[in-house]
């Protein structure tokens, strides 16, 4: 039997490294990240896979130069609006409170799903496999730091099983540490930008041989 | 310039597998891990590494066959007993209040050095490099729920610069979640007990081309 992870999360990096390789600044490289996170949301949908978080950006991310920071955080607002096309359950966490967070996510900040409320966010429950629609959740202006120091403020997204980071860097850069205990990471040596639907397939295929313990 | 992480993360995964490869029982794999852990301390400590934390055992660990939670809490033990002989400070971490977790190494449950204490547990400050010995840390009985739960009860124990696991998992399995938040993975394929000074070589050289932004 094919086991599809049920919550995958994504870290679309290497927008600026590919910008810098093409001849364009790094700003102009988070554009070209809209299209493999479309892209990307429909083979996980095709694939049955029932909730992605994407990595948008981080607080520590908007001490950058702040063309950067204009550009990765229009590119958020559009991969949300973009997602929402998709006839997807949309949840955006972060730090509603700086002003690094974009106004135009703020109606996507409540968590509205009661059913999937229930064991949310605990690492050891996966949530029924029943639920209607795909959830798509990103992670603006969010720090592992706030989320810790608030109460664990991400609870309601629960246990990831699959981390995908493109990019190339075997690491979690504060994605989530609650919710990734457990996961599995796949690395995907190409930068984000030149995303193509066989490097999800090859990462659903290493999942298959890595077991499922939890821990025990 | 050659960048010697300040401190190792060890996930020394494997000892069930190779016993089964081996031909004995499974808790009989624990004892192969031992002279691994030494030679590795030893390795660690010749390169300049100044800090080693060890993955023992965890509170989820202690529900498997109570041969096996005999045979790893032995080997723990021994570790430790093992580690001192090597001139370094020790400082065991984890749940002393449940049965599970071996008399024998309450005495190293304190931390003792108060000079790295004032950054410690900070993932964003590194330690001033002048610390006189090398610290080796243990994880006995740990859980990160645990460890959450308590106020974040390893807070003693700093930043993980560098993760490596034996045994071709790529997770962190309740790892000190919150020290790794910036930590680079580095996986070995062979079984723990298969452990090769060579591999933790080739794991330093790997760390020398990732870049270290702390999230930044």
């Amino acid at each position: 039997m094919f086991r599809i992870p049920r919550h995958i999360g994504i870290i679309p990096d290497g927008n600026r490294r590919w910008a810098k390789e093409n001849g364009l600044q790094k700003e102009e490289g988070y554009a070209f990240g809209l299209e493999p996170g479309r892209k990307l949301l429909q083979t996980a949908k095709k694939f049955g896979v029932q909730e992605l978080t994407y990595y948008g950006f981080t607080v520590d991310n908007c001490k950058r130069p702040k063309e950067q920071v204009k550009a990765f955080s229009r590119a958020c607002i559009e991969a949300v609006k973009s997602a929402e096309q998709e006839n997807v359950k949309i949840y955006v966490v972060g730090n509603t409170k700086s002003s690094c967070f974009p106004k135009e996510l703020l109606p996507y900040t409540k968590h509205e799903d009661f059913e999937n409320n229930c064991h949310a966010g605990n690492p050891k429950v996966s949530i029924s496999q029943h639920a209607k629609e795909m959830r798509v959740n990103f992670l603006i202006n969010y720090g592992w730091e706030w989320d810790m120091k608030n109460n664990w403020a991400s609870k309601d997204i629960p246990r990831v099983d699959m981390v995908i980071r493109w990019g190339g860097m075997c690491r979690l850069s504060g994605f989530l540490p609650i919710q990734t205990v457990y996961s599995d990471f796949y690395i995907v040596k190409d930068l984000w930008p030149d995303f193509k639907e066989e490097q999800f397939e090859d990462a659903l295929n290493w999942y298959q041989k890595q077991d499922i313990t939890l821990g025990g």
